[in-house]
């Protein structure tokens, strides 16, 4: 990490995919600027690192049912607003595709390319019984002090 | 913009009336500290700076369809909590009366007078189909990387 | 209030039990690398420091209406996502008790024990009719101006 470089994370909270595509929108942005950009994913924010094929892992029911219940990946998130049964997924997809918007698995394949971190909660993994093998590759693990760490030093933090 | 000055800057995301009203006065509280401030209204944050009538515009089909299922303004928005069909933002308006709070169109009207920045996200606009007549004038119409701009100046950056 | 201090501060806007405990954890995790730490309780978020027992206090109808369909105190949240009615609260509570982590009311314990600064937004007590007896004792009573003067100070603002 470069201490002259400007500094940007932002906690992705939230698993609805209006939210994670706002997230790295400007994620990719300050990377392009050349920040440090982190984006740590926690509670329902890890559904968008989520593989989408099933993977096989020993787990207990409840973490089973989870795992069930939470969308598996960024191509099966809901929006936060105007969802209609999964419906407006498809009218926001259809639409960026058509305005040659780059979709939320691009972007972040994108932020993956442009070295933005991307960190998942080891504490919310634990609690819902994710496990890594589940979630995407190159991915870093931490917990909230790593977060707050890289949040000191950078001037805009963003809690989505 | 003056470099000696505090910067603010407010995203807001969400369209909510009580989510509007909470940014809305946080940025006219940093605006009367002398705060340079910028609200940059993208996805459904949109919504809060439609113009209440309907202004006649070419669109095709997706993009009408979007501006019908849409709240047309600051009076139309719904709550992000006990919302109860309509009936919560209309509880919430008589108490904000009754306390002479600001209603969310004052709170508007306040923060231009008060020279706050606010910034229509033009790729929003582009994907649901909302065109400048159809907003607020005194807009300001920009990208990902104008908020980045200022919020990379500001200490106080907020995700609404 | 130390000057050499790194400051956090936090708005917590949302009423949700998944949401109040990303606030308290970050809270939490900031406040125990010695940083001065405020969360600022408005909106639907006061509802995390009411009292769980019912208060005797004079009000208006309308005010009593909103006490009555408010939650009652960090045990009484539903969730932002899987609410199920109320099984989703339980299912994580469940599984925070499995893996030893604190419950909500323990975290709240644990930053007033750390001397994290709970502020509740006078504006918001008076528009919903929330009366000091009602909530939690230790608490500061502040408006958006003292918000801005401590998250101007700070580096990590987050608005939950």
């Amino acid at each position: 990490m470069d201490n002259n470089k400007e500094r940007t994370t932002i906690v992705l909270f939230s698993g609805e995919l209006d939210k994670a595509i706002a997230a790295f929108i400007i994620a990719n942005g300050a990377a392009a600027y050349d920040h440090d950009v982190t984006i740590f994913f926690t509670f329902w924010g890890l559904n968008t690192l989520r593989k989408d094929e099933i993977v096989n892992t020993q787990k207990g029911i409840l973490e089973k049912a989870f795992g069930w219940m939470m969308p598996r990946g960024a191509n099966k998130l809901g929006l936060s607003k105007m969802n209609f049964a999964g419906m407006g997924p498809q009218m926001i997809k259809h639409v960026m595709k058509k305005h040659n918007a780059l979709s939320l698995p691009q972007l972040i394949e994108l932020a993956q390319e442009q070295g933005v971190k991307l960190v998942a909660c080891t504490m919310t993994m634990d609690l819902l019984g994710l496990q890594q093998e589940e979630l995407l590759d190159g991915l870093e693990y931490a917990g909230v002090a790593a977060y707050l760490g890289d949040a000191s030093h950078a001037k805009v933090n963003l809690f989505i």
